[in-house]
């Protein structure tokens, strides 16, 4: 950490800079200049994150030149984290597409869309029982009979299930049915949900928030790191800008930055962030070409027909087509489907 | 709603369109132009936000002319809502300094605080016992020590208090103790949440998302009304967007539309939104003007050595000051202050 | 300047850094820390801004303490600087109300609004001759004979006048006719009308572009003082943000910061940051209230058959009523109305 | 274009509505609803954008449902427009690698930088003469020397080259030396210099506003257009979101959406949007698989002493290799390389 002090910043309030990092216990080295002192600040992480020097006396700036996350950084862990649900695998090499609609609505719209997601080579199913809806009188979701409609077409087509944990108290209700729990764009900085998620054991798919900075969704993921569940997969769902044309902005120089920052896989979901069916095939194939470990995309056998997000699910057939077009992208560069064998 | 074809969308697209409005229970008028038709739908307002349009053959664009709110509009509720606690009022030409530290951290630093705060002219005490930091790394707060510290120090200089539910697992403990309770920004669509705290019988305050519009405030408020509870309050603490001079952008103008478009309270935060100390006077007088019907400002016995927030926490004696400053402001237009009788 | 080398950067690195500052003459102290060495430079502004050492092997970020500009700082220059044009003045207590129509259409319409703003107590006169439009199937202007009838407007009503430059071309052209040029916001770094702008002797009332920080808007003040022109006004006008109930994010508390950073007078444009005629009154208290030293505001005779900015303008009564109710704010604390006298 | 009235309008407001419509030479629909009335305009892309009706008693919201462009729009004009300039084409399936450094600073440096990006495979050659630059205190570029050597170095070599214009007055000389003329993000809305390259036979490469919209970038194309040039390329250079990881956010779902909305060729530059030379590879990849028509890349000999944008620049063996790494995705779906033959 850099104190950056005033210009002509007095000897005393030098001094009580000083004396606050010493009762911190963390050493500060002086670096006068002629109009600016600059003071560099060693100690641990903990400590220089608890500490709020910007109030000071002639404190001009405090820069923290330590990043307020370590379990996540690549600098602490430098290969990729593989992370492996019923032999389907993401992370290191081996690339996920993780299909399905929006939200289940019904045995028959599941199964079907389960079917045909997996005959076009999905390697993971997705689907929400709980949806988090910015009006009332939006369709809420299905709930628990989703989770379990969900769980039963994952097994019958031998796929691992994702779905969204809306609520911290279903936490427990929601992993004894799927595979990978999610944490939605809005709950990202739901410290309490994360906590709850790093102690138990299934992986964990953290949606970036909508005004969520790089370094804050690593934050994020520290905390699930931290609590001692080590699997987990960010995703880039567009980020929110001025631009209407689309829903929001697909950040995909976000997703190549975070794969030299942290050793966690990266995925894009080009459904959400587009909020447009005909964008989703590009940026399915943009975000593979910039480094991403996978995607997440909405199908839906009858998107005409959706409760929710039609707009951007893709037909099953426009799924084959997307599935076909990427192809080469994904075997190039020595990486690979994650299917489950 | 509006839905509005492609140029020279043929018949049987159309025919869809309607049929899909039939089924779903809303009238369909066709206004038929050279290159476009126009379908214009009228229905229920749960029936309307439950449809998904959009991706139909040769819909181009569906416009939402209903509000996706209601119980908070003020066309459905024209007077000014007035939330009193403890004989505190805030709304209806009430105005409301609700002051006190970002975080709890002593006995003493809370008791000092809430009689400073309380003799410079503050209507309600904050202070936060459970605190959501970007780093797992950071303070996180006393937790239920601190909330009774809290409620000990309202009792004592007569002053309601407000603090933070964090976790919607503590809302009933939180309620124990607390005047009004507080959804903090990053929980504004933490629809479980608002849904918990409408069913309760406590004041709520509810603060604006980082990437909130304003509809999308309006609509989290509408959660907890329609779950029972009138009593909601908006408080404005600035947004995202590329400034980086000051924390967030504080939006008055959000304000000055809020007081139009509900009969809520509508308050401003200041120092949240500019995290600068020598930013907070001005805004709270700004705020003012724009019509807010109050302020929530961080009061700090010792801002230096503040665990959270210090560059932006006020001593008392800029409290006093600024109390002083803002007195022909909140006279102005027959407004008073919403002070405990 | 402070280059912040990578953890562990060796000592070649280290030295190939301090060469290249001993180079470009500037000075290199070094803090070496157990992890991180730190570099701090010391020299002229024009060198240090001159110099590009983020891309040097073992650099992992580079900060910039020296503020861009110089000329426009408070540091430099203290006390307010006060623009007088034709005995209205503006800055150092003097507040400024510049009214008028968005675009001058007819003799009868900037004439008649002239008088209207004029006994409505404005200090100046506002109006387009050149308009920039975002489609250019839009209504462009009357161009120099639009200028004409502003200037005779002035005259007749005995105010100063205000107008944009459009084009660099034209600078001297709108300059034989107004007291005031107005860099529009889409301008603010258009360099070579700056560079331009700051070789004549007419003040200019120097627009924040929509995306601008407050950084580049006093930077690009600073080309106009650079070049010998120290009267120049800086106006908030709103930035782009994600909201879109408002036409722009009116950021009032970059004017709190613009008085502290610079001397130069502040002013807001309520009308064109909110786009919406209800907000305006409100926005321009606010503005007053958070220390702005004048007001920007579009008045059009006929708001309904405007051929710009319509639903923004305030009818000459809407701004009477407007001027009577930010009397108490212009009072306050010393201000005055800067009238001619 | 759409007018929806407020609730429960007046026949009068409607009617009023109606004769403005009249008055300029437009039809009008009416709809009526129970509680709304929805007027259909319609009539000339002129007219309707002149018309403003926000501020009619009784109206609610317009809804422009044309676009405020036509020539550049592809439902105008559907197949992909070529730009071909010396042999060397962009659009319609060749894709063009415009590679050079950010400024021209001595000959030594733009020969050696051209016959390295030669040699490695760009089909264009670019490099900065005036450079716009926040701080007047920067270095602004060689100028007119600068503009001879660039084109001495594209002869030499045998590649067509691009440079910006910064000032309308310089457009003929910046002309008389470079192949494509190219306008600034910071000149976008610069309508003058647009209203004269439109009557100028040189392409112009215009690149999108820091804030612009997709739409707004398309209405800046028009203005060339209607003046006659028809050969314009849109270049994506990043937009400016709270994000600051990155210099910029590479918006790749604009670059597909423009592939679909207009004819013109579209190209993105990865380099100035991440200002990080390690993203530029990957984003370079990304925007080609997005289906971009090209890429512009800042590269230096020496990118340690360059004297603008450094951080960001490639070396000549970066440069080769992310050519070699692209090839793939230039040749996939029947694209080829724009090379002059």
């Amino acid at each position: 950490m850099l104190v950056i002090m005033r210009d002509h910043a007095t000897k005393d309030q030098i001094d009580h800079v000083v004396n606050n990092l010493h009762e911190a216990g963390a050493e500060a080295h002086l670096s006068p200049g002629e109009v600016k002192t600059i003071i560099g600040v060693i100690g641990d992480r903990e400590v220089i994150y608890s500490l709020e020097l910007e109030g000071l006396p002639g404190v001009e700036q405090v820069i923290r030149v330590l990043k307020p996350y370590k379990l996540v950084s690549r600098d602490f862990h430098p290969e990729d984290t593989v992370v492996t649900v019923k032999g389907s695998a993401i992370g290191g090499g081996a690339i996920a597409v993780i299909a399905g609609p929006c939200s289940i609505e019904s045995e028959d719209q599941v199964m079907r869309t389960a079917e045909a997601v997996r005959s076009a080579g999905a390697t993971m199913l997705r689907g929400g029982a709980y949806k988090p809806r910015t009006s009332p009188y939006a369709f809420q979701g299905m709930g628990e009979e989703g989770l379990l409609l969900l769980a039963e077409a994952g097994r019958r087509v031998g796929l691992p299930v994702v779905t969204e944990v809306l609520d911290v108290r279903d936490a427990e209700k929601v992993a004894a049915h799927a595979d990978i729990l999610q944490v939605g764009a809005r709950n990202m900085q739901n410290f309490m949900m994360l906590d709850e998620l790093g102690k138990m054991d299934k992986p964990i798919l953290l949606k970036r928030g909508l005004s969520a900075t790089i370094e804050e969704l690593l934050s994020a993921a520290e905390y699930i790191l931290k609590g001692g569940n080590r699997d987990v997969i960010l995703c880039e769902r567009g980020i929110r800008t001025f631009e209407t044309y689309t829903r929001n902005t697909l950040d995909l120089a976000a997703v190549a930055a975070l794969k030299q920052l942290t050793h966690l896989p990266v995925i894009a979901d080009p459904s959400h962030a587009t909020g447009r069916r005909d964008l989703v095939a590009p940026m399915c194939r943009a975000a593979l070409a910039a480094g991403a470990d996978g995607l997440m995309v909405e199908v839906h056998i009858d998107p005409e027909h959706a409760r929710c997000d039609g707009p951007q699910s893709l037909t099953p057939a426009d799924f084959s087509t997307l599935m076909r077009g990427i192809t080469s992208l994904v075997t190039f560069d020595g990486h690979h489907w994650g299917l489950p064998s």
